[in-house]
């Protein structure tokens, strides 16, 4: 029997190898003999409008797919859209299935996270409640690693070795300046409740450097001036203290560290109420209180996009997940989300399973109590040994003109790009 | 006859590549018979404390030293020291050349950029006045590019590359959210007066990529209504509207644009008026005129320190120069900066020169005005040919643990590792 078609769609926050997941199903979708495989644009809010593609007019060849694997932020474009319950609006599934039907839709895959998850589980329930044909499947997508069952999320490893990366780079340019001068930075990091990525940073540490001096992570409330103390105390010992910070840190009251600066009702020129950041606001604090010389780092959203310096392993984790979403849907299952069981830590080994969505779906994994120290400044021995074998390996980019070369849906040739506007 | 020692020193705000030269002086030494090279910490401040160490203490083998080309930040320390005149205070000089003396310097060789030629300048000229037998080399080194009559500094290549590599990444990461959804992203790149290193963003435009909308160089006076004009015509016809710009943009009375933020009074809880970064002040501005969502991102201390994404040319380069100097010096030279001549574009080749530091010294080279196009707003293709060759190959870092490995002076051995506090 003639296979169908396959839809795959990249939703929330873009990470540096979520193109490598889209590159696994379309290989694997190939391989297995579907039809075409089409791309939502911009999530299931643009698959809406109608908007999508057939990924073979940009994958022509194997050099195209490895360029896939290798470009950062979602080859699609991603949504941040919440599909509204069934029994609240069900012409936003009628609209939905029209569209997966007049497609012939045999496969729907969601690349993304919590949300995304919501996504799946509500559009399979729809499909089991009207009898529709469909096989929806969860991929899992996040450099935040705060999905539930899988023992780590596709896009972690990669921030993480980024974050570890440049957490040393930064800590050893601060030693190079420090003669008779102290100096206290601040070093910001993604992750509004689970602390994952902040303690990455504690990566940096090994052989050649004493890492961060301290690490604050969102699961442990935080106390502005317990924290000036410990500043001062390591102050007193050296000249050089690094701290990290995730971006979520709240105090005992739960109010996030970085609100106190517009509680306090910090102004711009324009009377607008400023969101300073965590490390801001906290490199302010300590140069206010110890007079030393600060400085405030945020990763920003290279955090999430630097594919220049991505993990073997993430990349090829993300590329299988890929794949194992078709080949789950290939044998019938539907409803499920894929996750990475880890086999062994050194060699490091994994597998892929999938778990019933509904699990999954709006849960958040935190990073464990007893895998923080207890003053709660610190990742312990246990956190490195998990996050350790996720940062291993390179994947060269692909340098061109000096830069590492992705693949765009609207990449030019020669002849478009001499005659482009300047 | 017997050689002396050498004496070297790193100066400035370090880059990714100063090591390197530091290797190349180190090698150059050892392979031209002199008897010691010793190394200065903190430079010519710390030496004056006798703050100094034996650099084969380090650099024991072949592997140190490629480690040390690969270290970034200043493996010895650096300061920032203006030397007196001579005139002013004689004593200064004297402790220096009685150091001198007592360590057998033949050579003393200054790794830095404006500030360290000067110490070059005067200490040559005083080892003039005083018959010493010294002589003084300075080796050129700063990401700003900035220093006259060489045509590059070592250090600018990878900061080049940085700062290309990953604007080219935020753009990608900004398409992908992009739908239905205008967002401004303005990038903030160092440079206080020259606009080398914001220009650099412009390597990021090519077949795969559009580039930032609009690029703002330190050289020419900044019209913030000008700019809202540009954003707003920009958002007319996209959604995602990327601006690079230098810390250093200055409005038409001279004012830097991060203190109009200041200017206006914006205080934190404690009452202290915050110095809020360029990028941030117009996210905010734009934020606020316009409506849209905006985002600041500054690469911050990470441009000088991204070793990770050094550029091949430029390490090469960097003990291209750390050699010549010593060979300049062997040769009985003093008085002179070490400088690069570009020989070809394509294929690319440079080779080394030397001019009187006096000519150097306290020198600021600036982008030339006709590099920049008519309405100030972007580089022309003569500054992208100029810089294009510099951030060439790569030069893999060793990985261990998944992360760059680093020589450092106080590299723990495993031993030592295992018996560290936690």
């Amino acid at each position: 029997m003639k296979k169908g078609n396959v839809l795959v769609g990249q939703s929330g926050g873009p990470t540096a190898v979520i193109n490598s997941s889209l590159a696994g199903v379309f290989k694997t979708a190939m391989d297995r003999g579907f039809n075409k495989v089409y791309g939502m644009r911009y999530g299931i809010q643009g698959f809406m409008d109608e908007q999508y593609v057939d990924l073979s007019d940009y994958i022509k060849n194997e050099l195209d797919l490895e360029l896939l694997k290798r470009t950062p932020s979602a080859f699609l474009g991603t949504c941040r859209y919440k599909m509204p319950a069934i029994h609240e609006d069900r012409s936003v599934y009628e609209r939905i299935f029209e569209l997966l039907d007049k497609m012939d839709i045999e496969v729907f895959i969601y690349i993304g996270g919590n949300d995304s998850m919501d996504t799946i589980k509500k559009l399979s329930d729809y499909a089991i409640l009207t009898g529709a044909k469909q096989r929806f499947i969860g991929c899992p997508k996040t450099i935040d690693n705060d999905l539930a069952l899988t023992d780590h999320t596709p896009g972690f490893g990669s921030a993480a070795k980024y974050i570890g990366t440049s957490t040393k780079e930064i800590i050893r340019d601060c030693l190079g300046f420090s003669y008779q001068k102290k100096n206290v930075t601040v070093i910001e990091v993604m992750g509004r409740n689970a602390g994952w990525l902040t303690g990455a940073t504690a990566l940096s540490k090994g052989e050649d450097c004493d890492g961060p001096d301290m690490i604050f992570l969102p699961e442990v409330p935080f106390d502005l001036k317990k924290f000036k103390e410990q500043v001062e105390k390591l102050l007193k010992k050296k000249d050089v203290v690094v701290a990290a910070v995730s971006e979520g840190i709240k105090d005992a009251n739960g109010t996030y560290i970085c609100q106190l600066t517009a509680g306090s009702e910090s102004v711009d020129a324009f009377g607008h109420i400023q969101m300073t950041g965590t490390a801001s606001f906290l490199a302010n604090y300590i140069h206010d209180e110890l007079g030393c010389k600060t400085r405030a780092v945020e990763f920003s959203t290279l955090q999430r996009a630097a594919a220049h310096l991505a993990s073997r392993i993430d990349i090829n984790e993300a590329f299988m997940v890929g794949g194992a979403a078709v080949k789950a849907a290939d044998e019938g299952i539907s409803g499920v989300m894929v996750v990475i069981d880890r086999l062994s830590d050194d060699p490091y080994q994994s597998t892929t399973g999938v778990y019933d969505v509904h699990r999954i779906a709006n849960d958040e994994k935190l990073v464990p109590r007893n895998w923080i120290n207890k003053d709660g400044n610190y990742v312990t021995d246990e956190f490195i040994d998990y996050v350790r074998p996720l940062i291993q390996g390179d994947y060269q980019p692909m340098m061109v003109g000096g830069l590492p070369r992705h693949l765009t849906m609207n990449s030019k040739g020669y002849k478009d790009l001499y005659n482009a506007d300047k």
